[in-house]
């Protein structure tokens, strides 16, 4: 069966169809759904361009006229401090000849202005200028076109569907564990962007699983306590007792902790470090003097969120970190990291940025070689999905989210007869 | 629509036609045309393998056994000068395994020897050895294959076709104009190659509207008069007086300057500098103090033609340029400028290069990135061919000449059906 | 006629059939063979899943651990030399999520290790451990996939097919003129890697024919006797008077020098130098002191053998050149040359590298900018395939073979028709 994409780009989805009937429940994904540019393709449709993609922290765009530019497949989007300070989206297209408006990744205007013909645009998005246009032009027809977004606890979020999923679920259960760090009171320590030449899905696996950690990571793992084995951890009295300690702490000063219900769409969870450790430097030591929010001491584990189908998150108290991931094509997908402190710290007195970031730095880029190995060795024609290790579970629930996703997408055939009856 | 196009790249025209029948007059071109790499495979052999292209000013290939070659797509053509001093053109080919024969741009050789077995071939395309061939070989039947060529005025055009469009109407409208400039009797002064990641059709409407020259080009606005608006220009009493003067100092002079009628295949017209300037210099002054022709003063205007789909050219008193686009894929083109003196003129004495071209060069690179915008932009989901300013009339022209050859070459179903009958 | 590859890469094999039925006997390949990726793919699946490639002298493997890797396509191979001395060959993906396991082009391992989730194989592809799998896992289940492997004279050949051709007749054939020089006793002195963008087949033939040899390589020339003329050579006396000479001397010493019968399969056959020289170096004395095998003196000729489809060999008194061409597109190629001595050779005292590979690195390098230059021109829509020179002979026999296998693989809708029946 042949879809056509964009109004031209026509996509034969019977591979599609026929590797996700093939998926098995517990096992790594079909090959063409890794491999297959048409599947890609189909992709950029039934996912990223129905779904809502975190975009950046709204203290990225601060002061009225702010704005990021954010690559969607083929697609730029503008993100768009309002004098009003609102913050609001459009598709970065000029309404004369499409040239896009916003070149630079981050920046402040006014106005939004074409770099072709000056055509210029409100804040807001209204065409406020275009030079020397013939009497009967009307201006009303010709603002930018909106694109959703909804900000939540200061993180931004943006979508090009024409009717976005709800976000009501989300807000209401990540808010509580965001809140105490009050996100929008920071400012950018340092921004790192990696492309990682392996498809977006491997990305993401990668970051579902510390199955691979101790093998990989050990900036890392001197702070983080891998609690995906819950069965051994249990086992584990002094863990026990850390867990205890700080749920009870987390209690007395109203901090949730407990796994929020987030169903395959999200996860989110505070958790300790290990023991004596309080942030991700390379000694767990504080990052940053400044704490966020109302923090009065440094140790409060770490809230860790994950949302579909782009972006992980860590709130600490001293620091906060946003990974986004795009992907490019099949087989390249880029990874921007942000690590932000709070407003007011000061580098060089309250921070610095080596510090802040090495533990990170080095961890992205060590599973960036992993997904790369992935991904050339999935490409085998004796790669079979293998079973995933019980610590992968989380795996499981975000294949479970793609596969309904592109099935909503991209009905079976019987399916899409029944919808059309 | 399957079509095979070089007996093995399969190409589906149904999302061409379905955009070449969605163009709307006036506007900017549906987003395909733009961007599908189906369309451009069908407009190298719709357009490119159809067409006259400009290829080079004879100047370059001035002496027996010069030649110089040309990338149409896949094809590469030689474009000799003979021992006869005739110009000829010729696939770049051999008659045994397929080899280029010719791998420099420009060059000279007594004969085309082919590097990889010497089969060596006269300049004008007949086999003249081929070693150790047997006695039944036929070497008559092995020559190169030709390609048209025809001079006009000192400009060499090609067509790979089998049977090209005639040049009469062109040649006998365009002499006039150029014939005072002497082109023949040039020589090249400096090149450069600009590769611009935007599609051909976007490269020439950039060029095709001054629209954007306020905004964006100081350097040549400095000396050009934008008279895209002829009813500004009108209200101008100090412009209508340069008019006026310039034309009555042509006419005594017998130079063409009103436009010429080259319906939507070429342009060809003279106008004045601003007031007091007379060369595409920073500050105006002659280029180069060696005139072309019999100019014996400086202020000519310049004569400005284009030529569909692949040239545009300045004719100046001083010097001239030469502008050829050439399609690379999709989404790259590579833009050729050629700056040209009196043969006899001397570098370091009679122009400076970097006085010479210091305009254009930074024109050319100010358009490449306004180009390369559009073509970033237009591969928006939200892109609607927006609305031409009145300035772009030239726009309209060039894209009604496209969609013709177009439909000429993919004619909708319902003519391909009444031709066939 | 559309046919799936690996399950999600569609070909279109129409224009294939139309490309193989056009071959005409004698001369080149028809374009599509040259220049279209879906021939490419439809050849990966046709011709390099199916037969047997050179992968690697077995020196290069040698102790327990040693590993090769080697990319066919998309796939990844690794040799590995266990630590019962034997030669496997495993699919270099891991069973778990299907990461590559061994990253470097060659290493030592005590067990392979997928660099993931460290799941660790025996070197005879046994599972030896996954970490943390649940009770009901099974292990033995999820060893390495195999990959067929045979040592013939010291080279190792591999072949992803499930039911591989017959070696028998290369393996006795053979074997008689490489025994001698002992490839098995000896270690690599130097290894280099081109890659040409040109399809394979361009690279291949290039190799088959000396007809361009005297243009091209003067430093091969030095040495080489260009017999491909036999006619010719047969006229000249000096030459038919070495070739006696060696003869006598081949026989007395029991060295096989007739060509063997490798059909379009293999070509095995010993030749003198030019008169006076012994070996590839810039002025044809022996690379290296130690002479391989038992030989006593250096002056043996050498045995040049071929074998579709992806590998030449010259087998010297004093060292072996293997080159090992692998297909990347349809428009790149790699090739991998390895000079071996023997193994007791010393760098510095019996030989130097820059002597032992300067003829050959030349020869390379010359014969990748005639195989680009051939790639080049053969996409011109003016290509036809021309006549292969009389010395041209063994094209026809590489072509010969070609077009049979792609026959085999895909047959035309008559063959196919009734080989359902």
């Amino acid at each position: 069966m042949i879809i056509r994409i964009l109004g031209w780009a026509d996509v034969d989805i019977d591979a599609l169809r026929t590797a996700l009937d093939q998926r098995a429940r517990g096992r790594s994904l079909p090959q063409a759904l890794y491999a297959s540019p048409a599947v890609f393709e189909a992709e950029l449709e039934g996912v990223f361009a129905r779904e809502w993609l975190f975009a950046c922290n709204a203290c990225e765009i601060r002061s009225p006229g702010d704005y990021l530019t954010l690559d969607i497949g083929r697609d730029s989007v503008m993100v768009v401090r309002g004098h009003d300070l609102e913050i609001r989206a459009f598709h970065n297209t000029c309404r004369h000849r499409g040239s896009r408006i916003c070149l630079a990744e981050r920046g402040n205007a006014r106005r939004l202005v074409c770099p072709y013909h000056q055509w210029t645009y409100e804040l807001d998005g209204r065409l406020f200028r275009a030079r020397q246009m013939p009497p009967d032009f009307d201006a009303a027809e010709h603002g930018l076109r909106p694109v959703h977004v909804e900000v939540i606890g200061g993180l931004v979020l943006v979508s090009i569907a024409a009717e976005p999923p709800s976000l009501r679920k989300f807000r209401a259960a990540v808010s509580p564990y965001i809140t105490p760090h009050a996100p929008q009171k920071t400012k950018i320590a340092h921004v790192s962007e990696l492309v990682e030449q392996a498809n977006w899905k491997l990305v993401i696996e990668n970051n579902r699983e510390c199955y691979h950690c101790a093998g990989t990571h050990p900036e890392l793992m001197a702070t983080l306590v891998d609690f995906a084995l819950p069965a051994d951890a249990a086992s584990d009295p002094a863990h026990q007792a850390l867990m205890q300690t700080s749920a009870t702490r987390w209690q007395a000063a109203s901090l949730p902790y407990l796994p929020a219900d987030g169903g395959t769409e999200f996860r989110c969870i505070r958790l300790p470090f290990k023991d004596g450790r309080v942030s991700f430097t390379p000694d767990g030591s504080p990052a940053c003097r400044r704490l966020l929010g109302g923090f009065s001491e440094p140790d409060q584990g770490s809230v860790r969120m994950f949302r579909v189908p782009n972006s992980w998150h860590h709130f600490l108290s001293d620091h906060i970190i946003h990974c986004r991931v795009m992907p490019q094509d099949a087989a390249s997908t880029v990874l921007r990291t942000t690590w932000l402190v709070h407003e007011d710290a000061v580098e060089g007195v309250d921070y610095g940025v080596e510090n802040l970031t090495a533990v990170w730095k080095a961890t992205n880029e060590q599973d960036r070689r992993l997904a790369e190995n992935n991904q050339r060795g999935v490409l085998s024609r004796a790669y079979v999905p293998g079973p995933y290790n019980p610590s992968e579970f989380m795996l499981t629930d975000f294949n479970d989210w793609y596969i309904e996703k592109m099935n909503a997408a991209y009905p079976p055939p019987s399916v899409a007869a029944a919808l059309s009856r």
